[in-house]
């Protein structure tokens, strides 16, 4: 057995986030269920780069587990096979460094909220995305996004249940851009509080739909109050998509061979 | 009541098709239906520019009913409104043009392709790409693809259940691009033989993985044998995309003020 770095992909509709629960199937399960099959018997708890919730999906979640001293092709193949038929996959493996922890390691995490914004319910997109009915200025929730940039205070977008010991942090991008009928938000940041991307994309939406001024995203930040921001956006439109480590993870090996 | 035309979005996925079926859910009845409820009666049959196979999606597909003379926004939404929660949406809703047929007066008709290549399984797009692990080669599908256009017998490539009277077709465009992981392939024709998307598309794979020179694509089409050609592409991957008609539909309305 050998610690290993993993590249994740998921749809979290059907799941009740990453970490395991007892009453529902979460990612972790089936990840550990796999890697059990794999070496006839339990093994350590699997650790996340980040516990994405129920119903977020991830493009590029990083899982670190101990598992056979396999090659990676080979321990990947094997892992996804016993992971069917959930729609969990892993798309690159490596052995872990020296050291290295999925978690604490990571020096930033990469999120995409999608909000498909038409009259129509998107037909091919249930829980893909947040449909918003009402016509959505981009550019001024782009430009409402700048003012949560930096190093504050989030309490206003923390959810009651989270977890963590400061509601400090730093927010490096949050940018709004339109493509077509989607809006696309991209968050990147060190490390994000418990829901904190989906109630700052609340409170953008808010100033999209002209129900609050742009100036208003700056007041509720100052706050450092939940009660006086958006609501929280819905799972199905957050995607975890990558995580940054100072070590280099996948990189020995030649472009395309895994992916 | 009067003649409608209707740009209609669905996914295929739990559907039969199109097409009213004995067993199992139709499209089509999840429309009369919801215009049934409108008028609080029977309607005349909806009839749709292209019959989708089961699973097969579809983007703006176009459906002519006959329903009450509401404005068009009124109209969508009543019948947005009564197929929920079936995957059906009506994006736009136009009274028809005099002697104007869904079906009849289709100067071309479009379908998107997608193929993921990659060797993981797509986690986030179930039912909506053909997966192909093997790497193909999209400018070889390309070259490949063009032996097809224009005026041909395509019995080669059309299903045996095909109720059309003549095995001839012009085909006008048939592209193979690469974004990424995903194949887009492209094709557009006045009309089509049932199942001659999805059979061209099983044939480029063939090109695309060395299996075939790209030169076989032009012998299957000379040969009018279906048994020589590749395999029928699945349903999950096929997008019905738009119709075109001499007589324009939507564009007396203001961009934007529908969709």
């Amino acid at each position: 057995m050998i610690p290993w770095a993993l590249e994740v992909e998921y749809d979290g509709t059907g799941f009740m986030g990453w970490q395991r629960q007892k009453h529902g199937l979460a990612v972790q399960q089936v990840m550990e269920e796999a890697g059990a099959k794999l070496c006839g018997g339990s093994i350590p708890a699997a650790v996340a780069s980040g516990r994405t919730d129920a119903g977020v999906h991830a493009l590029g979640q990083i899982v670190q587990m101990d598992l056979p001293d396999f090659s990676p092709h080979r321990l990947r193949e094997a892992l996804n096979y016993h992971m069917k038929p959930h729609p969990v996959v892993v798309l690159r493996a490596a052995p872990a460094p020296a050291g290295w922890s999925a978690r604490f390691s990571a020096t930033w995490r990469s999120y995409r909220y999608i909000i498909s914004n038409r009259p129509a319910f998107p037909a091919l997109e249930l829980n893909r995305v947040w449909h918003v009915r009402q016509p959505l200025d981009e550019a001024a929730m782009h430009r409402a996004a700048q003012q949560l940039l930096g190093h504050h205070d989030f309490s206003s977008f923390r959810a009651s249940a989270c977890q963590a010991k400061s509601p400090l942090r730093t927010l490096d991008e949050l940018s709004v851009t339109r493509e077509g009928e989607h809006l696309i938000i991209h968050a990147k940041a060190r490390s994000f509080l418990h829901h904190q991307v989906r109630n700052m994309v609340g409170s953008l939406k808010m100033v999209g739909e002209g129900v609050w001024p742009e100036s208003r995203v700056a007041e509720v930040l100052a706050a450092q109050n939940r009660a006086v921001a958006g609501p929280t956006a819905p799972a199905g439109g957050l995607y975890f998509v990558s995580v940054g480590y100072e070590v280099p993870l996948f990189e020995t090996y030649k472009a395309g061979e895994q992916k």
